[in-house]
């Protein structure tokens, strides 16, 4: 791709010449000719002299010494992320039906679609347009599945899901398990039944080995754009809203609410039931516990509480010592007393 | 099935007519004409005047205005399972092997069984009458399956595990892979060796992408009745008494005990050895550090405490900046007596 | 194995007959004639009487009344586990491609390799001398897999990857998954390139469903004869040294440095960036928060803090009440004093 068309898709300012061609990517450190690259502040880069890439995307008003070309834009990294989208597309895979894949006769397969060995599409399933069912991917009975999406290897999907369009599922992804919940009777657990489903918008990326357990009596629903990591847990008639971010290992409980445009970050649980308003964003390895409501602001701790009242309440921790030792201070200083 | 026949199942009083029928169990909010649905407690309904539900199940001393047809039990929750068990039962796969399936010439399959495509069984293992196998679950050698267990999709189960009658295994689950155990030398770890196997007893349900580890020289237990969630870790020689539930993304060392009847929240975490006596209850997050013995009652924390005391030490925590304001109010006093 | 043989092969010293033939390992409770344990110290042994085993491997100082045969080494456990890899080796399975398996054309197969059901190896990939694949492993394209490696069932290896010589990954591990990497535009998050590899190098051991996810940019590295469990999260460009051992559940974020000869126990995380010197200690559940690095020493908390130090800040919060009983104390000496 011409760098002058580059810089024109990117918005930005081309200082340099436009006409040589860009193949891929790199990072700053790793790049070589043919490369566009980014510099996203100043710590980023100890030497610029030593920079081989032939782009450097950097901000507007960074200031840099380089005979490298350079592309000007408000969000470097922003841009860095986008023009990667266009050099290093998904893989595409031919238009195959393996003869291995089991397809049910009855299941509905729209065009242009991948689907590798090993793969089951169960009765009354669809499959949209453009999507990619990598090698052992499972699809159970009367599942919708959008267009342009890829399910990974060894990707379960259990009957009933609605899977939206464009959405990409990493390997050992398994949505709509039965959720986990039990009525206690004298000898035994009786199982609450696990009979809703798992819808899941457009745009979602879910993590190899993460499981979303189909709803108990209503639905699981994750909402469009959400990205989630690896090895999440996400329990039964949970809400997840649109661009929420969760990372890895983060435990969510059943019926909890957590509206647009979240970030959670990794290792955190949630209780059942509690409710994250839009926009809150929670630090790692936090815990939020039964009946609570996390506003919008930073929040950490176990149990939560806003990041301020966190941080304060380690510095008193911290400071136990030094109450003990003033104690003992003023301990004296009234025995003193008494002997005047 | 008639409301009659449900009232008497569930050994309640029917209020209304018992010759309508019900055809499926659903929320309170969603119900529709034909269903039955329950309410726990007062706040679970804000208004009963729009129930559709074609039957209510309420407790006896429940007050309740409506021409909804009722039925009134001691424990309203554990009926409406009980009942949705009948009206819902396990999804009945037709009894087929199918032609992808690689089974050991020397496997014993029972009748009524279900085994989907590429599934695996391996020499010398059994496999009790009804019990499935859904697409890509694999058995290895010398296995034993008992009956009426359903193995969810690329479910793997290693060789000389033992599985009892009526278990499930969701998708993903590993049963039996090597414990973690190594014996520093100088230059590497050494494998300690992970020969025992994995017995799971009757009416075990475990979630989506748990790993349940074989025994170093002994075995890994799971008694029965014993409920375990997604993402669970269950580590080598752990032996787990019946009757007990262990929610998700908890993790289990090696050799813990954890007797009858216990309760374990999610992202618990158990140091090695340690015994959880029967009864106990763990709440979530904590963790249980070497060389500790978790008496019955409710505990919570790291390290985990009696959930009395974890309550009084986080409001003791809180306390600390009133105890330094105390601190400085008595310096004051006590620099005013000195100038006295 | 002839005992003689066996005591020359540990280097240890024999007392009894040599002439014997040892079969297996077993714990001291449950070992038999023909079996060989260890004693590891007096605690592991209540009652020396009872000991079937043919052969106790004791340290050299230990003092035991026996008619057993001993052999007496510095570290028994260890000597233990060296004679276990000896009469337990792993199960040979003969090399055989099963023919379900999807090996591409260009692929290359070295010798006396096993490939079980349901495997595919994707293009221009190639895999090592005496490697087995067992059932529904999968490996993509273009991946390097070296020497005498498992890969147990449904493992997952993405393109590009380079795994070296006997490496074992459990069932359900995920190599080379995409990294969690997001630039947040106004309306969505686009996908930050995770076009970087995965390099694993000899002996390293992965437990069952962790997953590895590729670098960024750069590549994600895990080095000779590290050992990893089950459920741990690896994020993209990680750099984890040799002989680091990682336990459960553990998290790792995005760029982290994890030095040579690290422990790291169960449920800890990484925040990203952070930096672990080589031989440093982590206890269960701790977290190290941004931009920490780690110097070699035990270690523990959230966040992390020299083990000594975690130790007394626990026991300062413990003594919180007192602290409050004392300043009690004191209001009422002073105001004893201003009353006088």
């Amino acid at each position: 791709m011409k760098l002058k068309k580059i810089a024109e898709f990117l918005g930005g300012k081309l200082v340099g010449n436009g006409e040589i061609e860009i193949y891929r990517v790199a990072s700053v450190q790793d790049s070589e000719k043919g490369d566009i690259t980014f510099i996203e502040n100043r710590e980023s880069i100890p030497d610029s002299t030593n920079i081989n890439a032939s782009c450097i995307i950097v901000s507007n008003d960074f200031s840099i010494e380089t005979s490298n070309n350079l592309i000007r834009v408000n969000n470097p990294k922003l841009a860095f992320a986008k023009i990667a989208e266009v050099l290093h597309p998904p893989k595409i895979r031919e238009t195959i039906i393996h003869k291995s894949a089991v397809i049910a006769d009855n299941a509905r397969l729209e065009k242009d679609i991948f689907i590798g060995a090993f793969c089951c599409v169960g009765e009354k399933s669809e499959i949209g347009e453009g999507t990619q069912l990598r090698a052992g991917a499972k699809v159970g009975d009367n599942v919708k599945i959008g267009k342009n999406c890829v399910l990974h290897p060894n990707v379960f999907i259990e009957d009933n899901s609605e899977i939206g369009d464009s959405v990409i599922l990493h390997s050992g992804v398994v949505i709509g398990g039965d959720g986990y919940g039990y009525v206690r009777d004298t000898e035994r657990h009786v199982k609450f039944p696990q009979i809703g489903k798992v819808i899941i918008e457009n745009n979602v990326e879910i993590g190899a080995n993460t499981c979303v357990d189909r709803g108990a009596l209503g639905n699981t629903k994750i909402g469009e754009g959400t990205k989630i990591d690896n090895l999440v847990q996400i329990a039964h008639n949970v809400k997840i809203g649109k661009r929420v971010v969760i990372a890895s290992q983060t435990g969510i409980s059943g019926s909890v609410t957590i509206e647009d445009d979240c970030v959670i970050a990794g290792q955190v649980g949630f209780a059942d039931h509690t409710v994250i308003k839009k926009g809150a964003i929670i630090g790692a390895k936090s815990a939020v516990f039964p009946g609570k409501i996390v506003r919008e602001g930073m929040w950490a701790g176990i149990p939560v509480q806003p990041m301020n009242k966190y941080k304060r309440l380690n510095a008193h921790i911290n400071s136990i010592p030094r109450i003990k030792e003033d104690l003992k201070k003023l301990q004296k200083l009234i025995d003193e007393l008494e002997n005047k």
